[in-house]
């Protein structure tokens, strides 16, 4: 499972032969082996996250909690084919007496082989190297080929010795697992006729050429990417008198929390128009310390970003500096104001995602003018609305489900639950499918169905035995059995 | 719902509306409307009938058949929506004393939008204007828009009159359906901004083509592309001793239905070499009637087809003749030979799609051979064995589920059931994604999921409401409840 010495032909060949194995492997066993991984990621936690501190500046309190997330994350994947819904069972026995006479079938979702995992810069454990593609694809029996990311490439090699010696130790096959390096290696790991599926956290302009890459193959294979997010809050004026206070607290504390760099930042808040909104915000984030980006070229690029939105007559800077040198210095929080209005007339301007502590607050003056807004956001993982108990929102509700693939109340979208019902994904930009990356779903992405017709029981996989010898959930003659 | 005097601008405005009331519908409502075109359609099967025999010559008979399929496969996407798993509703109550706090989390899906589908040559009642794309589009809320084959216009404009007048009067909304015409248009449909998915039957190069334009979008939508396939079988030396003239009867049946215009017809058979069976199967072929092919182009493509395989050297023609006017006198059986080893010689001209009543048989020296051989295979719709009980066919079982969504055994893949088990799928180019077009899950291509934190009872989908009230299956904190 080194990788160093291994071309990517050995690499791509190994892991075709461990799918295989892999696919073959019990639920319990593969579940040993996530579980393997989460103990050693949690037994090295320390080591980690000094190395991942180094690389990222994001902090040993956020960064021991995102290995605990990361390790979480493992062992729900565990807990989901444990369970055995995941497998998605359908039996239909055969009825000779139908007409035309009905055959007996079976269908199964079984593993798609060989993944190739893109990690991302600003979550070094939970979207990198142990994070939730690898162990999704390793749960459902596929092998894993990680491309690292460029921002924490010594975290990216000593997570990956771990995992393998985890890996290893809990008797997974030989090439279940690599690690990559460079952007030229991961083309051509999209490329490879022998990778079936692609996971990738990244930004808009690497993720669509990559999805792109993997679209146009002889053989086109899905593309999982999730890209980028502006991430919509919308603030009632009902709302905003009941709770003005607590609304800038939470925001300021919403958009600047790791620097800025979570995809779930909320980027965009509409405000009523004619309120004191931007100066409780400005008073809320003007206290907010600088901090230091995960790369050098993300701290660069920050301040470009925020004289972007400068520049576009009728926005302000509500608070902080748009010349700032956030390389040397930290990135500082800035807030923004401007119309829906202006937002209606420069949507290309507006409506793009800047990467650091950055907000902007848009005013507008009915609901009328919010929804013209609003539909010219372009999909993002979450939206956010905050109302009082018996307003109207239902339509607002609908427009937002509409726009972004995970809807919050009186919250703040920074927060991403590994749970079962969690979805982290959205319309264009957003994700490039209609799946999640984060949650237990995560794993149909990895998955295809096969359906065996007449089949006899020696040749089934045991989900689909007459007996259920698996004690799983299944769908038999169209009633769905818990065992 | 009439479409011959509004534009494509106008349709698709239409469809967006008629998509956001569907989408409020209730589950009882939208399988009303579906057993309402449902009945519309065995109401008029006679003239339906007629009118499809005269423009495809697929017969009376399986045309009858075909009707009574596509309103059962309207009924059972009735019975899906009733029954309520296709919502894949997840709950995950909020846990304050966790680390980080969990909120509320409810996680259900919703439908995409206004889909575009494509219809078929082939199959001009169950994969056209009224077949499983539509019905599966409409089941969950969607609104769809047809571009009608060309090869039979009158049946779709008559089809699409019956489907709408239904739909109308079982309440459901205007431009919740429309139908359309030509190639341009059809483009212009896959590139429209209000169109959120496709589906499509059809061949391999038209599917390509559009779905690199669906893909190549500003927002890339889902393309479900059922393009073509070879449908490989396997007997193996035990199979064919012991039932070698059952065999080439069946075989006979299956490669000839329909004038070979099945995308499940077996166009590869794998045979032992060193036996007799080319001549049984010639045999079994030879009184055959030549059959009148769907439209003159297919007539015409179908000696050419011949003719490539000819060519090859060494590959011989066992039965029928590859000069032949199918357009003028029917399209012939024809059933060639040839050997496994040039297979492996000249993939790219043997492994082509041939529509029509053709098949290969190609002779394989041993298991390794044939496994060789079968790794060239292209993605395909399913593949089929034939072995005797106690063989060892677990490493052939586990290559064919490789190759194939559908896996049969001791049976032949033409018949397609319409059942909740169903997967009619598969690799590359078979179909261009992980779905299925036929049976009950074909409804999840048409659905994206959203997640609900910390919602309100009121703003929430029924399905997430906390007593259930729909009584549904759900997953409840992880725990999957019947109602």
């Amino acid at each position: 499972m080194t990788t160093a010495t291994l071309s990517l032909t050995e690499l791509t060949a190994a892991a075709t032969s461990a799918a295989k194995i892999a696919a073959a492997a019990s639920d319990a066993e593969r579940a040993g082996w996530l579980t393997a991984v989460a103990d050693a990621l949690d037994d090295n936690a320390a080591e980690l996250v000094e190395i991942a501190d180094s690389e990222t500046s994001l902090g040993t309190t956020r960064l021991t909690g995102e290995v605990a997330r990361t390790s979480g994350q493992l062992r729900l994947f565990a807990r989901v084919i444990t369970e055995g819904s995941y497998l998605e069972a359908i039996i239909d026995h055969a009825d000779p007496s139908a007409t035309p006479p009905r055959p007996d079938l079976r269908r199964i979702l079984r593993p798609i082989g060989p993944v190739a995992v893109f990690s991302a810069s600003n979550f070094p454990f939970a979207f990198s190297v142990a994070g939730g593609d690898t162990a999704s694809a390793l749960a459902v029996g596929c092998s894993v080929i990680v491309k690292a990311h460029s921002g924490h490439l010594r975290l990216s090699g000593r997570t990956a010795e771990i995992v393998a010696e985890a890996l290893r130790g809990a008797g997974a096959p030989e090439g279940i697992f690599a690690l990559v390096h460079g952007r030229d290696v991961g083309t051509a790991l999209v490329q490879d006729p022998a990778i079936k599926a692609v996971g990738f956290t990244g930004s808009i302009p690497g993720g669509r050429a990559l999805f792109d890459l993997a679209t146009s193959r002889p053989d086109p294979i899905p593309f999982y990417g999730e890209l980028g997010s502006l991430n919509p809050v919308v603030i009632t004026a009902a709302a905003l008198r009941a709770r003005t206070g607590e609304l800038a607290a939470g925001l300021a504390g919403s958009f600047t929390l790791g620097a800025g760099q979570f995809c779930t930042k909320p980027g965009l808040v509409f405000v009523p128009a004619g309120t004191q909104f931007a100066a409780e915000v400005a008073a809320a984030s003007k206290d907010k310390p600088a901090l230091g980006m995960l790369t050098s070229r993300i701290a660069e690029a920050y301040p470009d970003g925020l004289r972007s939105f400068a520049s576009v007559d009728g926005v302000d800077v509500v608070s902080g500096s748009v010349d700032q040198d956030a390389a040397a210095h930290g990135a500082a929080p800035v807030v923004f104001s401007t119309t829906a209005a202006k937002v209606l007339e420069r949507p290309e301007q507006l409506l793009e995602e800047c990467f650091g502590p950055t907000t902007i607050l848009i005013e507008y003056a009915d609901r009328d003018q919010l929804s013209a807004a609003l539909a010219k956001v372009p999909g993002s993982l979450t939206a956010t609305l905050h109302a009082q108990p018996g307003e109207d929102i239902a339509g607002l509700v609908e427009q937002l489900s509409g726009l972004a693939g995970r809807v919050l109340f009186e919250g703040w979208p920074t927060g991403v639950a590994v749970n079962w019902a969690q979805q982290h994904g959205g319309p264009y930009p957003a994700t490039t499918s209609l799946f999640t990356s984060v949650g237990a779903t995560a794993v149909r992405r990895f998955q295809r169905p096969v359906a065996y017709q007449d089949a006899s029981e020696d040749v089934l996989h045991p989900a689909l035995r007459e007996g259920n010898p698996l004690g799983i959930p299944r769908r038999v003659d169209g009633e769905l059995r818990l065992p």
